[in-house]
């Protein structure tokens, strides 16, 4: 999978390149990530990028030429599958839809400003808009940066056998992961529950179907409608 | 605030700290943001900070030791509002969540792998377990980074006036932004809209608020009941 991302801040993504699961994906040559930077595609000799908003109001906009000028661009030779804004209004992003993306070839993500990106741009190109959820985080990359952590894993060979996204809590609607224990037994009095010490592998089984259940009960009771189960 | 924030990939956070909204909120000393790696508080030659599980399962899980060690010591000094865990089973975070959080002094964050880390330390000292959305990521540390950008940027001060939270489309339930719009007035064909150009600031103000609510409307559509409206 390619995945291009156009952003007003490439030094946030440059270090995500480099780091954990997206790092490894790309050097198992599993993702590309590609960052244009939008100050590249601007014109003039102060590179302006954003400017007021018609009509007054807090906060710089994003201009929509030096969008127009690197979408174009990218265009011409990559047939881009989703092309993908962050915005609060979006969609809320779920498992599910980090499946679809995982299938696809080519994604283009615009990572603004939280505060604004002109209109036209979005009308013109954008054929998905993403929530990561409801909050409000500053800038488009962060958002990036989670969505290509979530997709990345799920596609086949980024993770290893022992990491497998199948057993997932959210692969497997109504129940979630039971909790996990590792050495030592005893830890200063705190002891690891007897039934993962019997060998049982049966009750062991039981144990861990009926705490994920109680985690997914738990969850139910703290999240109330707003799940997608 | 000060955030602590207890790491197995302290390389993940390091650069987050030193761009964007938040490395201007630390240098406006609005944050503190301190990294404690769990590999310093590790025991042994090998300095092991993961072991299989117990009852046998797929995943390395992130052992108790280097955990209470440094969660012990940090709590010698500080006193922490929260100590908060990211897991899939958590409270789904959202922009009241957020705003909590922002008043709070100290908290401290346990970023873990995602498949695991030993019960024994949640059930200790974890007071909260946030869930940053229904989707699995490959590990806390990315969670951390969306949290504490939704939460620095609510901090009196980080934010200068232009980009003011107090507008945030969750700040005002029922109504989202309307779309913004800059210069120029004519991009190859595509117009701003003739009300913004109007100076007309009762007629923007009508417009806004209405697109505002078609913002919402739209929201709602896409995401039905599985909003914090």
């Amino acid at each position: 999978m390619r995945i291009d991302i156009i952003s007003a801040n490439v030094n946030i993504l440059e270090p995500v390149t480099k780091n954990g699961l997206i790092s490894r994906a790309i050097s198992g040559e599993h993702i590309e990530i590609h960052l244009h930077n939008l100050r590249d595609y601007s014109e003039g000799n102060y590179r302006q990028i954003d400017d007021t908003q018609y009509g007054g109001g807090a906060g710089m906009v994003l201009k929509p030429e030096p969008f127009f000028k690197c979408i174009n661009l990218l265009t011409e030779s990559i047939n881009y599958d989703e092309i993908i804004f962050f915005t609060p209004q979006g969609k809320i992003f779920s498992q599910s839809d980090a499946n679809y993306y995982s299938l696809q070839k080519n994604l283009l993500i615009l990572a603004g400003h939280y505060k604004g990106i002109d209109q036209r741009v979005i009308d013109k190109f954008v054929t998905k808009e993403i929530s990561i959820g409801e909050y409000v985080i500053s800038c488009g990359d962060i958002a990036a940066y989670v969505f290509a952590d979530a997709v990345s894993r799920l596609i086949p060979g980024v993770l290893n056998d022992a990491e497998s996204a199948l057993t997932d809590s959210f692969q497997n609607g109504g129940i979630m992961d039971a909790p996990v224990y590792t050495k030592p037994e005893n830890y200063e009095g705190l002891k690891v529950p007897e039934v993962l010490l019997s060998g049982n592998h049966k009750k062991i089984q039981e144990w861990k179907e009926e705490k994920g259940k109680e985690n997914y009960e738990k969850y139910k009771a703290k999240n109330g409608k707003n799940t997608n189960f």
